[in-house]
């Protein structure tokens, strides 16, 4: 089977520790803590627990000189690069970078004097630290007030977005100064495909995408969903936060479900597949997939496990899915890479398929 | 504010029941039942169920007489159109349809008889009942094995299931048969996004979208939205369908998510926008943002409270929300439309936040 592919825009490379954000590397999933980031004990642990879930990198908040005081601590005993996020004070970037920390986010925004930011940038070039310039709904329409350039609001959101990034831009070029990722965020989803593809044209640094306050936990991954895999699915986009209120494990976890359902990261877990719930299931679906889903959590390699409530579209899921299972009355039938292997009594559904696939993953191995 | 809008691509307009498929009307939500459809009281109560939901159809299977046998009173006793989904015996479409069925679900590549197909269409069109014209990646699949043309599947499967969808056409376009909606469906969400980019440049036929057996609850929504949000910012799709394994009135709200997320529909509740988390926080954001969501589910009217952990992007957010609250140390500050109320002690931030927006909900009516 040939299925289509994503074909990712070109964009330079930007070195943020180790790793590379940009067309050349995967798509990468990042998180942000939400320990107060002088608790260096609490963050350390929160950062690796996020990168053992699959962040590649973490982001830190640096409100106050007691967040960075701690940054050179946690930046030693984390997994992954860590970034740090940085708003109203420039200082904060400064003593950032001094830590040893991989990038920064700066919202230039936020920062009115020209010849801070330019502090900012100076110290990252001399440190080889990479910048996210980021741009905020929120900054445009405070701009606007504070200019009291209300007409400016007539024109649509993303236009102004875009030109308010383009102002950001022009002390980093003034400086020579090209180790950057964009990003331009808004809570509204068409906005943020709208802008993004903007800046996708107008531009070639990589792109930090997500959609801001996006709300709980169900609502939020739908719309972080649909506004990133709609700029994902044009090739827009090279590194990716989920984020909503609640558990950053949980937006971790999301934002890899994402890239590997547009099959833009390679999966290396099982994933299950299992048909909607319907009139004709001789099983209940639901729990039999959400047990086999959990029982095989731990596996590291890529697998597809099938689970069909019936004959009509299963035995074709079953060609290619690694381990399937077709339930028909009272019995299922067990599949290996399209090929049936036995009838299994609808009891021992669950003990059947993990074992097969357990069995399949150690044979990988 | 100005948000750019999704531009909407251009269809026919098929009536289904009251209601209209295609550009003409908003996008519409379905979803279907997993009760026996033989069982007239369990299906009726789901699907009136789902209806409250927000489902604008639902859809029943009709794998045998029994299930058909019951379905004119299925059809008289359900708040919305119902849809009847016929796989193999084209003797249950005709049987649908003399019940008084709203559209029928037909995959011609499961009815190897033509002569069958037609007469499925004739007595639709006496009826003036619409028909889903569906190809999934199974029945390319199915197919190419029964043909033995296994070259085929060097080819990408968009391309396939495009070709065989024009196939399914003929006998359609002989009868001069246009009351159709049509629908590619495939596990895959990038396959889904390419096949359903071909079927509209080729057909002008309202677009039902959707993934198949995209799995459990979590990472089925999100395989959903991405792949639906990428069509659908590209205005393709005039009925959707979310589906994974578990409650059909679960995929109804995350239909209806998706779609107001991204403006296509009109939101007749409470937008609830929260910070994510981050060291900044000076509340347990998600918590209260749940307690707030909660209480006040039953509004039916739109509107957007926004509850911010912290004053760096809380004031831009409360700006444009219709109510919000800001925390800041031990207290925090409440607004409606942009406008500082009052402080509110921190322990009271949810009854501060639902009175408000209760009042503003009575006095919108």
């Amino acid at each position: 089977m040939r299925y289509p592919e994503i074909r990712r825009r070109n964009t330079r490379s930007v070195k943020v520790g180790g790793q590379t954000i940009g067309s050349g590397s995967p798509v990468s999933v990042q998180s942000m803590t939400n320990t107060p980031t002088s608790d260096v004990a609490a963050t350390v642990e929160q950062v690796n627990r996020l990168a053992e879930a699959g962040a590649q990198f973490v982001r830190v908040a640096v409100p106050t000189e007691a967040d960075t005081a701690g940054l050179s601590d946690i930046v030693k005993a984390s997994s992954v690069p860590i970034i740090a996020d940085v708003h109203f004070n420039f200082r904060r970037a400064v003593e950032a970078i001094a830590a040893g920390v991989a990038k920064i986010r700066l919202n230039p925004g936020n920062i009115a004097d020209r010849g801070q930011v330019k502090q900012v940038i100076r110290a990252a070039a001399d440190s080889g630290v990479a910048i996210r310039v980021g741009v905020n709904e929120g900054s445009v329409v405070d701009r606007a007030d504070s200019d009291r350039r209300a007409a400016d609001l007539s024109r649509p959101m993303d236009e102004l977005m875009a030109e308010r990034l383009a102002e950001y831009l022009d002390v980093f070029e003034e400086c020579d100064f090209q180790n950057i990722v964009l990003s331009a965020k808004s809570h509204d989803a068409v906005t943020t495909i709208a802008v993004n593809r903007r800046i996708a044209e107008q531009w070639d640094y990589p792109l930090h995408i997500g959609v801001t306050h996006a709300g709980t936990a169900q609502s939020g991954a739908i719309r972080s969903a649909a506004a990133l895999g709609a700029l994902l699915a044009e090739g827009i986009g090279d590194t990716i936060r989920i984020s909503y209120a609640g558990d950053p494990e949980a937006e971790v976890v999301a934002g890899l479900e994402l890239l590997w359902s547009l099959r833009l990261r390679d999966r290396d877990r099982v994933e299950l597949i299992a048909c909607p719930t319907c009139g004709r299931a001789m099983i209940d679906v639901a729990p039999i997939a959400e047990q086999v889903r959990s029982a095989l959590a731990d596996i590291r390699k890529p697998m597809t496990v099938a689970v069909m409530g019936c004959v009509v579209n299963g035995p074709g899921e079953a060609d290619h899915a690694d381990v399937a299972i077709c339930a028909g009355k009272g019995k299922a039938v067990l599949y290996r890479h399209g090929k049936k292997l036995r009838t299994v009594p609808a009891e021992h559904i669950v003990e059947a398929v993990v074992a097969e696939a357990r069995a399949l993953a150690e044979k990988a191995s």
